[in-house]
């Protein structure tokens, strides 16, 4: 490259397109299908699979613990492989705005690549636009994984009785965000890590599995109350079993944070058989990414389980009111009980 | 929704972004998949299939003859019909800048709703982001198609003897961006399309298909360039077969832009069996989108078939220099030749 930024002509289509595509591009992302440079990428298939998509826009680019490269894969790994499959393909769409930095995108195509090797999908098509702008660099990632016929995981398959098994910490990669971009001084580091050995793991040892979900923007509370509306049960987790370390707390404490509503880019949760939990929380444990899981709570039936929405240490657990089914509890440390819905409002915006 | 116009909080994750994709996408993308709102979907495989994806960043995003949603579908639909696939699941990242009319965004939607069902593809995933900016709108579409296992489409495959089939007339696309953007007033719609019809026709009749690439960014010139290159053979076109309507060539008279450099997103090149040439003519112009289709020129030999690299109408095509194999040389309308390279700098940016 002659110049060190992205300038318009490098979304022509032309040579200059070609220049940054094989200079950068080509040389991290190396394998047969993509040094093709066709129109689509031709594989090798299976008789079902799993397909999903994530646009990333965090900022900044590179922060505690990653970057926007290594959170790209992430992303979308963690997305197939929350309906157990086994993730494959990846395709990288590339939308620069002018003045980005040339050896900004050399460094997060090379965090992609080692990411994608860590994760051990290929990356297999890709696709690069320039926009008007300061310099910034989005990336859209698709993946396709390959899916067992005998699995079925998904939101709805939450029964009563289940355990619920958070693989870490929460939290972790929305403080480290912020804490970058207020400036403020943390070891706090994003926990973004692909997942592929925790569920392969899971898998492998034939854990009855119901449902997997990762924890990204909306933090814990958005996803377990998107879990029990998807199933129909409710959730009953107890805040004294919630995995948030102590700088997380310290932090939040600070800043007025909910560490319930904050996203993470590393961590799962698990929805298991009730006899398979210790067998689950071992696994994980021992798995990449996953030694600090815990069991928060269980699935019981809905509309008859809990009651209350209190919102403050009111303990009114025996009120005749039951709630309608999908509701998340939380059993405060006070023992009182809090209902939980999705976020509301802005959360922190540009996060992933 | 309560406001006209997307908000960050629209990118939260959390109650407004479901609003969002509840009220606009999941509406208009009607589909059992999307419904489950799970991180990926998990879908029916096959042995072989073409993985592909493009972004949009196109502006306007309405103009005569389309718009960014229609175009999201087509170029990904495109890019997998070029390998002989049949197109199945399209992925849909927004990306959404602040103050984005919700207006424009239900149009759009509809419009890639309507797109995919002409195109026979269900859009099964989806992610949305926002953005600070001034109410534009960029779309990422990955596609998977099923490729027959006998079909060996690609780049590399034409072979000397081969003819080069042009599908239609090129140029309109990036005049009818170009005019809208000046505000020229004229009657050239963009040529966007599914190009389903022509390949699947093709296809079922068995025409002896080496190359298939669509005319996107760059133009023809670049499209066969790249071709020629793959396959190291050269390219011999005629200038007067090239298919290109008065109102784009006057328009292009008037504005001093090159035909063979402009972009389409409705057209494709498909370089066949020479014994094929006829049928395969006889095909695509009874296809949908294929009416105005021409013969352009040949594959010849690559170093041995043509020479000169003369720009200006000197006639000297009986020169002792030999090509190096990849070139596409013009005869043009006053017998000179001239050798087409891909698009130099920057095209007109922001097409698609």
């Amino acid at each position: 490259m002659s110049s060190d930024i992205i300038t318009m002509v490098h979304g022509s289509g032309g040579s200059a397109t070609s220049e940054l595509i094989e200079s950068i591009f080509e040389k991290n992302f190396d394998n047969d299908t993509l040094s093709e440079m066709e129109d689509s990428a031709v594989v090798e298939g299976a008789p079902r699979f799993a397909v999903t998509t994530d646009s990333f826009v965090v900022k900044p680019l590179f922060f505690q613990g990653g970057d926007i490269g290594r959170l790209s894969i992430c992303g979308t790994v963690n997305d197939l492989l929350m309906r157990g499959a086994v993730p494959k393909y990846i395709t990288c769409g590339m939308i620069l705005e002018e003045g980005a930095s040339i050896d900004n995108l050399r460094r997060i195509t090379e965090s992609m690549a080692e990411t994608a090797k860590e994760a051990g999908v290929e990356i297999v098509a890709g696709d690069t636009k320039v926009i008007e702008g300061n310099g910034g660099i989005i990336i859209n990632t698709a993946g396709v994984g390959f899916v067992d016929e005998k699995l079925d995981i998904a939101s709805g398959n939450a029964r009563p009785g289940d355990k619920i098994i958070v693989s870490g910490n929460i939290g972790e990669h929305h403080a480290a965000i912020l804490a970058s971009r207020l400036g403020i001084e943390t070891d706090i580091k994003s926990d973004c890590a692909p997942l592929v050995k925790i569920v392969h793991n899971l898998i492998a040892h034939r854990i009855r599995i119901h449902v997997l979900r990762d924890v990204t923007r909306g933090g814990l509370a958005t996803v377990l109350k998107e879990i029990a509306g998807a199933c129909g049960n409710n959730f009953m987790i107890k805040e004294e079993l919630l995995p948030v370390t102590s700088m997380v707390k310290e932090f939040c404490g600070l800043l007025g944070l909910d560490p319930l509503y904050m996203g993470n880019e590393g961590k799962l949760v698990a929805i298991v058989h009730p006899e398979d939990e210790e067998a689950a929380l071992d696994i994980i444990r021992h798995s990449t990414y996953g030694q600090d899981a815990v069991c928060i709570g269980e699935v019981v039936s809905g509309g008859d389980s809990a009651s209350g929405n209190d919102r403050t240490s009111g303990n009114d657990c025996t009120s005749s009111k039951d709630h309608t089914s999908g509701s998340v509890i939380l059993e405060t440390l006070i023992g009182g009980r809090r209902e939980l819905d999705v976020l509301q409002g802005e959360g922190l915006p540009r996060i992933c």
